[in-house]
Protein backbone atom coordinates (compact mmCIF):
# COMPACT_ATOMS: atom_id res chain seq x y z
CA UNK A 1 0.00 0.00 0.00
CA UNK A 2 1.08 3.60 -0.12
CA UNK A 3 3.54 3.54 2.34
CA UNK A 4 4.55 0.07 2.92
CA UNK A 5 8.23 -0.06 1.44
CA UNK A 6 8.23 -3.99 1.37
CA UNK A 7 5.79 -4.50 -1.05
CA UNK A 8 6.15 -1.82 -3.26
CA UNK A 9 9.81 -2.75 -3.09
CA UNK A 10 8.44 -6.35 -4.59
CA UNK A 11 5.83 -4.94 -7.23
CA UNK A 12 9.31 -2.66 -8.50
CA UNK A 13 11.35 -5.83 -8.26
CA UNK A 14 8.97 -8.21 -10.55
CA UNK A 15 8.84 -5.88 -12.71
CA UNK A 16 12.12 -7.55 -13.94
CA UNK A 17 9.79 -10.53 -15.36
CA UNK A 18 9.48 -9.89 -19.23
CA UNK A 19 6.11 -8.80 -19.89
CA UNK A 20 5.11 -7.91 -16.22
CA UNK A 21 3.92 -4.37 -15.96
CA UNK A 22 2.86 -2.19 -13.40
CA UNK A 23 -0.49 -3.87 -13.00
CA UNK A 24 0.81 -7.34 -13.58
CA UNK A 25 3.26 -6.87 -11.02
CA UNK A 26 0.88 -5.92 -8.32
CA UNK A 27 -1.71 -8.54 -8.60
CA UNK A 28 1.50 -10.84 -8.70
CA UNK A 29 2.49 -9.46 -5.08
CA UNK A 30 -1.28 -9.34 -3.79
CA UNK A 31 -1.63 -12.95 -5.11
CA UNK A 32 1.46 -14.07 -3.23
CA UNK A 33 1.16 -12.62 -0.11
CA UNK A 34 -2.51 -12.95 -0.16
CA UNK A 35 -2.93 -16.66 -0.71
CA UNK A 36 -0.03 -18.29 -1.55
CA UNK A 37 3.11 -17.43 0.83
CA UNK A 38 4.44 -21.02 0.74
CA UNK A 39 4.84 -20.62 -3.59
CA UNK A 40 6.50 -17.27 -2.84
CA UNK A 41 8.99 -18.84 -0.22
CA UNK A 42 9.83 -21.83 -2.94
CA UNK A 43 9.68 -19.27 -5.89
CA UNK A 44 12.75 -17.21 -3.80
CA UNK A 45 14.70 -19.79 -3.16
CA UNK A 46 14.66 -21.59 -6.51
CA UNK A 47 15.79 -18.23 -8.00
CA UNK A 48 18.80 -17.83 -5.77
CA UNK A 49 19.80 -20.81 -6.50
CA UNK A 50 19.45 -21.00 -9.95
CA UNK A 51 21.09 -17.38 -10.36
CA UNK A 52 24.22 -18.89 -7.99
CA UNK A 53 24.43 -22.06 -9.54
CA UNK A 54 23.51 -22.64 -13.27
CA UNK A 55 26.35 -21.32 -16.12
CA UNK A 56 26.94 -22.37 -19.28
CA UNK A 57 27.97 -25.30 -20.60
CA UNK A 58 31.31 -25.38 -21.33
CA UNK A 59 30.82 -27.26 -25.10
CA UNK A 60 27.67 -25.55 -26.10
CA UNK A 61 27.27 -22.79 -24.16
CA UNK A 62 23.71 -23.50 -23.32
CA UNK A 63 22.41 -22.48 -19.57
CA UNK A 64 23.64 -25.52 -17.61
CA UNK A 65 23.77 -26.02 -13.73
CA UNK A 66 26.63 -28.71 -14.78
CA UNK A 67 30.10 -28.16 -16.67
CA UNK A 68 28.35 -29.84 -19.64
CA UNK A 69 24.94 -30.32 -20.11
CA UNK A 70 22.96 -33.29 -20.58
CA UNK A 71 22.86 -33.20 -24.44
CA UNK A 72 26.37 -32.65 -24.63
CA UNK A 73 27.23 -35.12 -21.90
CA UNK A 74 25.00 -37.57 -23.27
CA UNK A 75 26.53 -40.37 -25.44
CA UNK A 76 24.03 -41.05 -27.40
CA UNK A 77 23.54 -38.39 -29.41
CA UNK A 78 25.22 -38.04 -32.80
CA UNK A 79 28.56 -35.73 -32.68
CA UNK A 80 28.77 -35.58 -36.71
CA UNK A 81 25.47 -33.37 -36.56
CA UNK A 82 25.66 -30.07 -34.93
CA UNK A 83 22.45 -27.27 -34.62
CA UNK A 84 23.08 -23.89 -34.18
CA UNK A 85 20.16 -22.27 -32.46
CA UNK A 86 19.94 -18.83 -30.72
CA UNK A 87 18.42 -19.56 -27.18
CA UNK A 88 18.29 -22.13 -25.17
CA UNK A 89 14.75 -21.88 -25.67
CA UNK A 90 14.98 -23.19 -29.18
CA UNK A 91 17.09 -26.61 -27.86
CA UNK A 92 13.82 -26.93 -25.85
CA UNK A 93 11.58 -26.10 -28.94
CA UNK A 94 13.69 -29.11 -31.38
CA UNK A 95 13.96 -31.41 -28.60
CA UNK A 96 10.30 -30.95 -27.85
CA UNK A 97 9.99 -32.23 -31.72
CA UNK A 98 12.15 -35.39 -31.08
CA UNK A 99 13.41 -35.40 -34.49
CA UNK A 100 16.84 -34.35 -33.79
CA UNK A 101 19.23 -36.55 -32.49
CA UNK A 102 22.90 -35.10 -33.00
CA UNK A 103 24.13 -32.03 -30.47
CA UNK A 104 23.77 -28.27 -30.73
CA UNK A 105 25.62 -25.32 -29.95
CA UNK A 106 23.89 -22.38 -28.87
CA UNK A 107 24.82 -18.85 -29.82
CA UNK A 108 23.24 -17.20 -26.76
CA UNK A 109 22.34 -14.02 -29.03
CA UNK A 110 22.65 -13.56 -32.83
CA UNK A 111 24.86 -11.15 -34.91
CA UNK A 112 23.88 -7.50 -33.91
CA UNK A 113 26.66 -4.98 -34.48
CA UNK A 114 24.65 -2.09 -33.44
CA UNK A 115 23.66 -3.52 -30.47
CA UNK A 116 27.43 -3.77 -29.81
CA UNK A 117 26.74 -7.93 -30.41
CA UNK A 118 29.62 -9.12 -32.61
CA UNK A 119 31.30 -12.81 -33.35
CA UNK A 120 32.96 -13.21 -29.81
CA UNK A 121 29.99 -12.37 -28.18
CA UNK A 122 27.71 -15.07 -29.53
CA UNK A 123 30.66 -17.62 -28.99
CA UNK A 124 32.03 -18.08 -32.74
CA UNK A 125 35.49 -18.57 -31.62
CA UNK A 126 34.45 -21.28 -29.37
CA UNK A 127 32.21 -22.88 -32.51
CA UNK A 128 35.66 -22.45 -35.01
CA UNK A 129 37.46 -24.59 -32.53
CA UNK A 130 34.46 -27.20 -32.94
CA UNK A 131 34.95 -27.20 -36.49
CA UNK A 132 38.37 -27.35 -36.82
CA UNK A 133 37.72 -30.60 -34.55
CA UNK A 134 36.59 -32.37 -37.70
CA UNK A 135 34.34 -34.26 -35.69
CA UNK A 136 30.87 -32.15 -37.38
CA UNK A 137 29.90 -33.46 -40.93
CA UNK A 138 26.65 -31.36 -40.75
CA UNK A 139 25.92 -27.89 -39.48
CA UNK A 140 22.57 -27.38 -39.60
CA UNK A 141 21.55 -23.65 -39.59
CA UNK A 142 18.60 -22.94 -37.06
CA UNK A 143 18.80 -19.45 -36.61
CA UNK A 144 15.44 -17.62 -36.62
CA UNK A 145 14.23 -16.61 -39.82
CA UNK A 146 14.73 -13.00 -39.05
CA UNK A 147 17.11 -10.35 -40.46
CA UNK A 148 19.67 -10.86 -38.01
CA UNK A 149 19.15 -14.70 -37.88
CA UNK A 150 19.61 -15.03 -41.79
CA UNK A 151 22.66 -12.72 -41.19
CA UNK A 152 24.18 -14.60 -38.73
CA UNK A 153 23.18 -17.69 -40.37
CA UNK A 154 25.37 -16.36 -43.55
CA UNK A 155 28.31 -16.09 -41.42
CA UNK A 156 28.12 -19.38 -39.75
CA UNK A 157 27.45 -20.86 -43.38
CA UNK A 158 30.71 -19.68 -44.46
CA UNK A 159 32.48 -20.72 -41.61
CA UNK A 160 31.34 -24.10 -42.23
CA UNK A 161 31.94 -23.64 -45.74
CA UNK A 162 36.10 -22.83 -45.62
CA UNK A 163 36.23 -26.09 -44.03
CA UNK A 164 34.24 -28.05 -46.47
CA UNK A 165 31.51 -28.93 -43.99
CA UNK A 166 28.02 -29.43 -45.59
CA UNK A 167 25.33 -26.93 -44.02
CA UNK A 168 21.68 -27.09 -43.99
CA UNK A 169 18.95 -24.20 -43.33
CA UNK A 170 15.75 -25.23 -41.67
CA UNK A 171 12.94 -25.58 -44.85
CA UNK A 172 10.41 -22.41 -44.54
CA UNK A 173 6.87 -22.89 -45.85
CA UNK A 174 3.81 -23.63 -44.16
CA UNK A 175 3.38 -24.85 -40.58
CA UNK A 176 1.72 -28.02 -39.47
CA UNK A 177 -1.92 -27.86 -39.17
CA UNK A 178 -2.33 -23.87 -40.49
CA UNK A 179 -4.18 -22.10 -42.36
CA UNK A 180 -3.36 -20.41 -45.88
CA UNK A 181 -5.65 -18.02 -45.08
CA UNK A 182 -3.70 -16.22 -41.94
CA UNK A 183 -0.04 -16.80 -43.33
CA UNK A 184 1.60 -13.62 -44.44
CA UNK A 185 2.64 -13.22 -48.06
CA UNK A 186 6.32 -13.80 -47.88
CA UNK A 187 5.80 -17.23 -46.16
CA UNK A 188 3.53 -18.48 -48.63
CA UNK A 189 6.37 -17.15 -51.79
CA UNK A 190 8.72 -19.11 -49.94
CA UNK A 191 6.12 -21.91 -49.58
CA UNK A 192 5.52 -22.06 -53.27
CA UNK A 193 9.32 -21.27 -54.36
CA UNK A 194 10.20 -24.45 -52.47
CA UNK A 195 6.98 -26.69 -53.37
CA UNK A 196 7.72 -30.46 -53.53
CA UNK A 197 6.66 -33.19 -56.38
CA UNK A 198 3.52 -34.76 -54.78
CA UNK B 1 18.07 -28.16 -20.52
CA UNK B 2 16.33 -31.65 -20.51
CA UNK B 3 17.57 -33.10 -17.05
CA UNK B 4 19.10 -29.67 -15.41
CA UNK B 5 16.65 -29.87 -12.70
CA UNK B 6 17.51 -26.29 -11.08
CA UNK B 7 15.79 -24.97 -14.02
CA UNK B 8 13.17 -26.96 -14.38
CA UNK B 9 12.55 -26.53 -11.13
CA UNK B 10 12.47 -22.39 -11.44
CA UNK B 11 10.17 -22.82 -14.14
CA UNK B 12 7.95 -24.68 -11.99
CA UNK B 13 8.01 -22.01 -9.11
CA UNK B 14 7.26 -19.18 -11.50
CA UNK B 15 3.86 -20.95 -12.61
CA UNK B 16 2.52 -20.05 -9.13
CA UNK B 17 2.23 -16.31 -10.31
CA UNK B 18 -1.03 -15.54 -11.32
CA UNK B 19 -1.56 -16.12 -15.39
CA UNK B 20 1.84 -17.66 -15.59
CA UNK B 21 1.95 -20.89 -17.50
CA UNK B 22 4.51 -23.35 -18.88
CA UNK B 23 5.76 -21.25 -21.77
CA UNK B 24 5.42 -18.13 -19.90
CA UNK B 25 7.25 -19.71 -17.44
CA UNK B 26 10.33 -20.80 -19.38
CA UNK B 27 10.69 -17.31 -20.96
CA UNK B 28 11.09 -15.76 -17.87
CA UNK B 29 13.51 -18.54 -16.68
CA UNK B 30 15.73 -17.97 -19.76
CA UNK B 31 15.24 -14.39 -19.71
CA UNK B 32 16.52 -13.63 -16.26
CA UNK B 33 19.33 -16.52 -16.38
CA UNK B 34 20.45 -15.28 -19.92
CA UNK B 35 19.79 -11.47 -19.71
CA UNK B 36 19.04 -10.48 -16.17
CA UNK B 37 20.75 -12.17 -13.16
CA UNK B 38 20.97 -8.94 -10.94
CA UNK B 39 17.24 -8.51 -11.15
CA UNK B 40 16.74 -12.09 -10.39
CA UNK B 41 18.72 -12.12 -7.43
CA UNK B 42 16.87 -8.61 -6.48
CA UNK B 43 13.57 -10.59 -6.99
CA UNK B 44 14.63 -13.13 -4.62
CA UNK B 45 16.26 -11.65 -2.07
CA UNK B 46 12.51 -8.76 -1.83
CA UNK B 47 10.51 -11.93 -2.48
CA UNK B 48 11.60 -14.22 0.83
CA UNK B 49 11.92 -10.46 3.05
CA UNK B 50 8.35 -9.46 2.19
CA UNK B 51 7.00 -13.30 2.74
CA UNK B 52 9.11 -12.88 6.01
CA UNK B 53 7.67 -9.29 7.13
CA UNK B 54 4.52 -8.01 5.38
CA UNK B 55 1.41 -9.13 7.46
CA UNK B 56 -2.52 -7.79 8.12
CA UNK B 57 -2.94 -4.19 9.73
CA UNK B 58 -4.90 -4.97 12.99
CA UNK B 59 -7.13 -2.51 12.19
CA UNK B 60 -7.77 -3.13 8.44
CA UNK B 61 -6.60 -6.09 8.14
CA UNK B 62 -4.80 -5.05 4.58
CA UNK B 63 -1.42 -6.19 3.93
CA UNK B 64 1.22 -4.49 6.19
CA UNK B 65 5.15 -4.27 7.37
CA UNK B 66 3.82 -2.46 10.34
CA UNK B 67 1.41 -3.33 12.81
CA UNK B 68 -0.90 -0.64 11.79
CA UNK B 69 -0.91 0.13 8.00
CA UNK B 70 0.08 3.69 7.03
CA UNK B 71 -3.78 4.96 6.39
CA UNK B 72 -4.55 3.54 9.23
CA UNK B 73 -2.10 5.13 11.19
CA UNK B 74 -2.65 8.64 9.28
CA UNK B 75 -4.02 11.30 11.82
CA UNK B 76 -5.79 13.16 8.79
CA UNK B 77 -7.83 10.64 7.47
CA UNK B 78 -11.40 10.72 8.38
CA UNK B 79 -12.77 8.13 11.35
CA UNK B 80 -16.45 8.79 10.63
CA UNK B 81 -16.38 7.49 6.87
CA UNK B 82 -15.45 3.59 6.76
CA UNK B 83 -15.23 2.21 3.04
CA UNK B 84 -15.13 -1.52 2.79
CA UNK B 85 -13.79 -3.11 0.22
CA UNK B 86 -12.18 -6.76 -0.78
CA UNK B 87 -8.89 -6.81 -1.67
CA UNK B 88 -5.48 -4.46 -0.83
CA UNK B 89 -5.71 -3.68 -4.73
CA UNK B 90 -8.92 -2.39 -4.34
CA UNK B 91 -7.73 -0.14 -1.96
CA UNK B 92 -4.75 1.08 -4.09
CA UNK B 93 -7.27 1.60 -7.10
CA UNK B 94 -9.66 4.11 -4.84
CA UNK B 95 -6.35 5.74 -3.63
CA UNK B 96 -5.59 6.58 -7.08
CA UNK B 97 -8.53 8.41 -7.18
CA UNK B 98 -7.99 10.76 -4.46
CA UNK B 99 -11.34 10.68 -4.05
CA UNK B 100 -11.56 9.61 -0.56
CA UNK B 101 -10.34 11.04 2.90
CA UNK B 102 -11.69 8.50 4.90
CA UNK B 103 -10.23 4.68 6.09
CA UNK B 104 -10.79 1.09 5.00
CA UNK B 105 -12.04 -2.06 6.12
CA UNK B 106 -10.34 -5.04 4.02
CA UNK B 107 -12.31 -7.94 3.88
CA UNK B 108 -9.47 -9.89 2.06
CA UNK B 109 -11.99 -12.16 0.13
CA UNK B 110 -15.92 -12.13 -0.53
CA UNK B 111 -18.27 -14.52 1.35
CA UNK B 112 -18.57 -17.87 -0.49
CA UNK B 113 -20.38 -20.33 1.66
CA UNK B 114 -19.21 -23.16 -1.54
CA UNK B 115 -15.63 -22.13 -0.90
CA UNK B 116 -15.68 -21.94 2.92
CA UNK B 117 -15.39 -18.69 3.19
CA UNK B 118 -17.61 -17.38 6.17
CA UNK B 119 -17.83 -14.56 7.99
CA UNK B 120 -14.81 -15.17 10.03
CA UNK B 121 -12.53 -15.52 7.00
CA UNK B 122 -13.26 -12.23 5.74
CA UNK B 123 -13.18 -10.67 9.28
CA UNK B 124 -16.79 -9.68 10.26
CA UNK B 125 -16.32 -9.85 13.85
CA UNK B 126 -13.62 -7.60 13.71
CA UNK B 127 -15.67 -5.46 11.79
CA UNK B 128 -18.43 -5.73 14.02
CA UNK B 129 -16.64 -4.66 17.19
CA UNK B 130 -15.36 -1.48 14.59
CA UNK B 131 -18.78 -0.42 14.40
CA UNK B 132 -19.46 -1.35 17.99
CA UNK B 133 -16.48 1.71 18.96
CA UNK B 134 -19.52 4.16 17.74
CA UNK B 135 -16.94 6.18 15.60
CA UNK B 136 -17.85 4.75 12.24
CA UNK B 137 -21.03 7.25 10.98
CA UNK B 138 -20.77 6.09 7.57
CA UNK B 139 -19.63 2.89 5.97
CA UNK B 140 -19.35 2.66 2.19
CA UNK B 141 -19.68 -0.78 0.27
CA UNK B 142 -17.25 -1.03 -2.24
CA UNK B 143 -17.30 -5.03 -2.83
CA UNK B 144 -17.26 -5.66 -6.28
CA UNK B 145 -20.43 -5.50 -8.62
CA UNK B 146 -20.46 -9.64 -8.64
CA UNK B 147 -22.60 -11.86 -7.38
CA UNK B 148 -20.61 -12.75 -4.39
CA UNK B 149 -19.64 -9.23 -3.92
CA UNK B 150 -23.64 -8.20 -3.89
CA UNK B 151 -24.37 -10.89 -1.21
CA UNK B 152 -21.13 -9.95 0.84
CA UNK B 153 -22.90 -6.16 0.89
CA UNK B 154 -26.21 -7.09 1.67
CA UNK B 155 -24.61 -8.78 5.09
CA UNK B 156 -22.84 -5.77 5.84
CA UNK B 157 -25.66 -3.49 5.48
CA UNK B 158 -27.74 -5.16 7.95
CA UNK B 159 -24.61 -5.02 10.32
CA UNK B 160 -24.59 -1.39 10.15
CA UNK B 161 -28.45 -1.20 9.93
CA UNK B 162 -28.63 -3.28 13.26
CA UNK B 163 -26.39 0.03 14.81
CA UNK B 164 -28.45 2.71 13.12
CA UNK B 165 -25.15 3.25 11.13
CA UNK B 166 -25.54 4.83 7.78
CA UNK B 167 -24.96 2.57 4.31
CA UNK B 168 -23.76 4.02 1.02
CA UNK B 169 -23.16 2.09 -1.95
CA UNK B 170 -20.76 2.99 -4.66
CA UNK B 171 -23.04 4.29 -8.11
CA UNK B 172 -23.14 1.54 -11.09
CA UNK B 173 -23.13 3.14 -14.41
CA UNK B 174 -21.43 4.64 -17.64
CA UNK B 175 -17.57 4.33 -16.85
CA UNK B 176 -16.68 7.91 -17.71
CA UNK B 177 -14.69 8.10 -21.41
CA UNK B 178 -16.70 4.74 -21.76
CA UNK B 179 -18.44 3.94 -25.04
CA UNK B 180 -22.23 3.26 -24.63
CA UNK B 181 -21.59 0.84 -27.66
CA UNK B 182 -19.33 -1.53 -25.65
CA UNK B 183 -20.88 -1.71 -22.18
CA UNK B 184 -23.18 -4.51 -21.39
CA UNK B 185 -27.21 -4.85 -21.06
CA UNK B 186 -27.29 -4.80 -17.51
CA UNK B 187 -24.47 -1.68 -16.72
CA UNK B 188 -27.03 0.24 -19.18
CA UNK B 189 -30.30 -0.49 -17.49
CA UNK B 190 -28.94 0.10 -13.94
CA UNK B 191 -27.56 3.70 -15.72
CA UNK B 192 -31.00 4.17 -16.80
CA UNK B 193 -32.82 3.45 -13.87
CA UNK B 194 -30.70 5.83 -11.35
CA UNK B 195 -30.49 8.19 -13.93
CA UNK B 196 -30.36 11.96 -12.98
CA UNK B 197 -31.84 15.52 -13.30
CA UNK B 198 -29.46 17.59 -15.72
Amino acid sequence: MSGSSLIQDLIEALKCLPGVGDKTAQRMTFHLLDRDREGARLLAGRLAEAVEKVGHCVRCRTLSEHPTCAICANPGRRREQLCVVESPADVVAIETSTAFRGQYFVLMGRLSPLDGIGPEEIGLDVLEARLEGGEVEEVILATNPTVEGEVTAHVLGEMAHQRGIRTTRLAQGVPVGGELEYLDGSTLAQALADRRDY
